[in-house]
């Protein structure tokens, strides 16, 4: 088999066979294959897509370039859900503890940040004290003790992901929906988990900004969880404007914990009741989604996932006072606010410019090898729809260092927009994908 | 500037600038970009093409990429001629001693064999003691002395498309106009040339099966040559079936010897004519292209063109006896027979077939690293519209090494087609692209 032979067969749109494809990712995995070979190739996939068939072989070997994890022992079904990135998207701290203290097990492994977006390990990070570079079997005796445990992307979980997706980075062959289906799903896969939710986030804080497109990609990975024998369903969640109000790392885990007290956000609060409403139901935990978002209420006003999530962060060498006293986060040391120039109502809220503000406050990172400061961030004292009065306070940014204030204040003024009436409200969870049951 | 940007843009189907494309070549030359990033442009530009700003800029770009010939000193217009390839195609040998005898001077920068094709210099070095790789300052010196000087690539001229090329021969992304066209164009366009007449093959036995993508491709040329101050014509020329009847290195070099005495093939002959006419007109020699078949044949007749060729050899280290004894070239030592199953028409010669049996004779490369064996190839005995008798010899085939016969034989068996009639007859130019004159 040549490569040369391979990357011309994709290239005039024909389907590569199982074999050619476990050829090609072997290849990546063992550095047999040179990159501009496997460049070439993944230029060709984003202009002729791939069959169902192609995307399962694709996916397979993917996750069988590494380690798959088996927690079959395990007394419960291991339930996971993933979110495409979007600003101010924290549900993973909720979610992990609400599902894991009803019984299920949740192995969660997560990813950095990623341009305007942040990640679930930065915002972990910002605990003191928490580590998410657990070795496997340090994650499972978390899983064990905890029934959950939130960790980073370990070299033994699909590598051939690991090196396909650092040359995709630099050969702009990111943004095709069979790469990034294949490159989740071999990854979520490999976490040996019964079932799976995801949350596909559209609009303009999100990547796919058109809803079809997140549709789109939302139907490849439900066809490819399914087909691989995992219940998996997809939410199209709206990414219009940040999910809650606090954006920054120690601000979302301090948001996180308003929410496990019982209090934050609304719509934070009810995305997190409705992924963990269908991870308990296709966990035949619960026989219905409805039934899943009572009990996932009923583990917030318990106390239940506040004391789960205090034990995740003590097995991971974390500070578990935070969870009683957020005042134990870092926090940064000056605040500034953008005020409203007019009255009105909040029409709208640029989502990606949020992001990038908190990006460049030190939240997140600019280049890879950036370090991030955990304490930056900011709170929108306005949503979407509420009303304002002129010079009312629109946002608090919370920064470190005076030169990364301007650029911030100028993006996130232009954030804002601030209309004559309230728009319509426009529901969180657009579309259920995968699924019949929907109540 | 960031490659994956120029990469992105190419990708969604924009159109680069001049600056990128200079850019992209740069990186290319001077080794700054990694082949990664180039080989997934390179197939994004197979996937969108370019325009024709575009491809100017990049035939450009990689023009300059090294040195460019200045004959201007020389008294009188240079000019050249480039094939695309085909089996039998061997004209350059006779066309660089025609025009030159003529007058003007023909600065030829030759190609190996590729593929089912045979190549100028494979020729050439069949001519005992011929040498191809010449300095500048020798191809200079030649080039003065006989007004002809017929060399192989100098890592002076367009360092840019060996890279790419061997690039795209790995990427499968040799197959765009584009690309081919800004290879071909770059590097003939350094050979310092007032006017260039392109041959641009299309049949069975060319790398454009299709005329319309012969004529796609002989279009971009000529707008890129005529734009860039090189006064360009194209034409489109038959190769369903092989050109003359002798094909092998050694073999071809005797049938242009025999055109240089008179003789020969007529299809041969024709296109020679033909396209030496065309060189004459365009370089000024003379006034339109029928008193340059005139010329053409002059210098045939009166033994001029055979004395060019002759001062060629010595000037460049072969042995010029051959010209008058062409049984001083290399010889095969067995010869065999393909026969006709029964009596008829030859119908059609499968050209590609006859390319790659001469191939697996020794007679071109399979690999980059396997040489050449001079004498090895085959004689058409018959061609396509010839009455034949059955049993009566079809082709002989002339080969060294036993084990490399029967393959030979195969392809050759079902390379001729028998019929009850002699076909139509086609003309051996399909058409003429970027002229008016065309008589």
């Amino acid at each position: 088999m040549r490569v040369v032979d391979l990357i011309r067969k994709k290239r005039d749109g024909a389907e590569l066979s199982r074999e050619e494809i476990e050829f090609l990712i072997e290849g990546v995995t063992r550095e047999r294959i040179p990159d501009y070979q496997i460049a070439a190739w993944l230029m060709a996939v984003v202009w002729r897509g791939m069959s169902g068939a192609e995307l399962e072989a694709l996916t397979e070997a993917m996750l069988h370039s590494g380690l798959v994890l088996d927690w079959s022992d395990l007394p419960a079904t291991k339930v996971d859900k993933h979110s495409t990135g979007g600003v101010g998207d924290k549900t993973s701290l909720v979610i992990g503890p609400v599902v894991a203290a009803a019984g299920p097990y949740v192995p969660m492994i997560s990813g950095r940040g990623l341009g305007h977006t942040g990640g679930t390990l930065d915002k972990l990070e910002s605990i003191p004290g928490f580590n998410v570079h657990l070795e496997l079997l340090e994650f499972r005796r978390v899983l064990e003790k905890c029934r959950c445990s939130l960790i980073g992307q370990t070299p033994e979980i699909a590598p051939a992901d690991k090196k396909l997706y650092a040359l995709r980075d630099v050969t702009a062959t990111v943004e095709s929906p069979y790469l990034i289906c294949a490159s989740i799903m071999s990854k979520k896969m490999a976490e040996g988990i019964d079932a799976l939710v995801l949350d596909v986030k559209t609009g303009g804080g999100a990547f796919m900004k058109k809803q079809s497109d997140a549709e789109y990609l939302a139907e490849l990975m439900v066809e490819i969880g399914t087909r691989m024998g995992t219940k998996t369903v997809a939410l199209i969640t709206d990414m219009e404007q940040p999910l809650g109000r606090k954006v920054g790392n120690a601000l979302e885990v301090e948001e996180c914990i308003e929410i496990l007290h019982g209090g934050g956000p609304e719509d934070l609060r009810e995305l997190c009741d409705e992924l963990s409403a269908w991870m308990f139901f296709l966990g035949n935990r619960t026989k219905t989604v409805g039934e899943g978002r009572k009990l996932a209420a009923e583990m917030i006003t318990s106390g239940c996932a506040r004391d789960t999530f205090r034990e995740i962060i003590r097995q991971q060498g974390g500070d578990p006072r935070v969870v009683d006293d957020p005042g134990r986060l870092p926090r940064a040391k000056h605040t500034a606010r953008i005020t409203a120039p007019r009255s009105g109502y909040v029409s709208a809220i640029h989502c990606e410019d949020v992001g990038i503000a908190s990006m460049m406050l030190g939240g997140g990172r600019e280049k890879k090898e950036d370090s991030i400061d955990p304490g930056v961030g900011l709170v929108l004292e306005k949503k979407v729809g509420d009303k304002v009065e002129v010079d009312a306070n629109l946002c608090t940014i919370h920064y470190n260092m005076d030169s990364r204030l301007p650029r911030a204040v100028e993006l996130l003024s232009r954030s804002f927009e601030i209309g004559e009436k309230a728009p319509p409200s426009s529901p969180l969870v657009r579309k259920i994908i995968g699924a019949t049951e929907t109540q």
